[in-house]
């Protein structure tokens, strides 16, 4: 087992590059940080490359991580690669996730949502409603991002996330019969008139213009949570879930 | 109009505390930032008791803010005082709001949650939902905290949000007959079975540990939403806007 004390040792500047987007694409790799993360990980098969523990910490003996290197860090390790400010104490590198998809019948389709904490809770919710896949389409926060990884709380692991043509994929939704709603606030129906069905797709867009006109004209139809008071708009996370628990056909 | 040019200012130290919960406590006043926060403030009649301006930047010509004293600061001062990585250049110093609960018949209980941007996002959804007032129990994050008050997009000033004690309340909506929900994952029913209806109250609770059993078990009912994929939980702003929008009554 190694053991890194200083913070300045070569291998930490490797793991620190890792908490940039240019580290992450160059490298193909990922920064996971946290008992819950790190067990939702090992628990789906993430290709995991090592774990990284705090001295003062240890490997739950629960955990199955044979064949994975483990190296022994100083706090001050910890701090210099965490993107939180109380790190747990456990860190994974891993590689990023790369998946087919095939036979997905439900989808949510993200348009340039920059806000980490509103595309991870988005992944997160998509999860929990039982969602095939979710694809992020272009201006959409990196999904490696520490903030976005953490807000998923594991759920990047649970379901193919993948970035995408947004446009290609409505097209290909449409052709095998699977209707696209986009979200908007002109010429769209109320939400609550739409039949929950197991089969389609829910397009959501950008925090402060919402979807694209060009990607909305490409829709099935076009959907709107009304809004009873004085809110000029739901935050996207919120309306997603909305609108997903609507759409998703009752089991 | 006062112009104040260094951050080590006696006025801008005084703004600078009410970035602190004992500052605000203390003074009873809490500062916004931005356009669209100061203008929903304006727009709503909350008791302004300054605007501050970077020089740079001018109030907009169609703001009614008469008797309202301006400061122009520099980008320096605007900087000191500001909670966000690039202040728009206009804030505004608030008190606090004080509001009288009367003829309450949808209301939104929030016991212990911690995280400003789901605690502000909840209110924005209370709003957005057309629910009649907001109350805040023990534990959670300062309504006046900056990313709280950014987070509710200026719901705060569009809807009563106030301290209480959620037993008391959860009692005194009983009383008057209005049902009371709590969110919690055992001896629970579907949140599909609950009729809609133009008078409830919904009880969520803490990120981690959710509601408080003592607060659940004084419930007129609890629900919770079925997951159907492998996430552990929803998100709780998540949660509570599709319980707001599934329990409040299609107008």
């Amino acid at each position: 087992m190694k053991r890194i004390e200083s913070p300045k040792n070569a291998r930490v500047k490797q793991w620190k590059k890792l908490l940039t987007k240019k580290g992450r694409d160059e490298t193909g790799l990922f920064l996971l940080e946290g008992f819950h993360l790190v067990e939702e990980a090992i628990k789906s098969n993430a290709p995991l490359v090592e774990l990284i523990v705090d001295e003062r910490t240890a490997v739950p003996p629960g955990w199955n991580v044979t064949g994975v290197p483990v190296t022994i860090v100083t706090e001050a390790v910890m701090r210099a690669i965490s993107s939180t400010e109380t790190p747990q104490g456990i860190a994974a590198v891993c590689r990023q996730l790369s998946t087919e998809l095939e036979g997905v019948k439900t989808a949510l389709l993200i348009d340039a949502v920059q806000d980490p904490g509103n595309l991870g809770t988005m992944i997160r919710t998509a999860d929990a409603a039982g969602i095939d896949a979710v694809i992020l389409g272009e201006g959409c926060a990196d999904l490696y991002n520490p903030k976005v990884v953490r807000a998923t709380q594991g759920s990047l692991f649970h379901l193919p996330v993948v970035k995408g043509d947004l446009a290609q994929w409505i097209a290909r939704f449409k052709e095998q019969g699977i209707p696209v709603y986009g979200t908007a606030l002109e010429n769209a129906v109320d939400y609550r008139t739409v039949p929950q069905s197991s089969s389609f797709a829910l397009l959501v867009g950008n925090e402060g213009s919402g979807v694209r006109p060009d990607l909305l004209r490409l829709t099935t139809e076009n959907v709107y949570i009304p809004i009873y008071g004085r809110a000029e708009s739901l935050n996207v996370a919120v309306a997603a879930g909305i609108l997903l628990y609507s759409l998703q056909a009752v089991r």
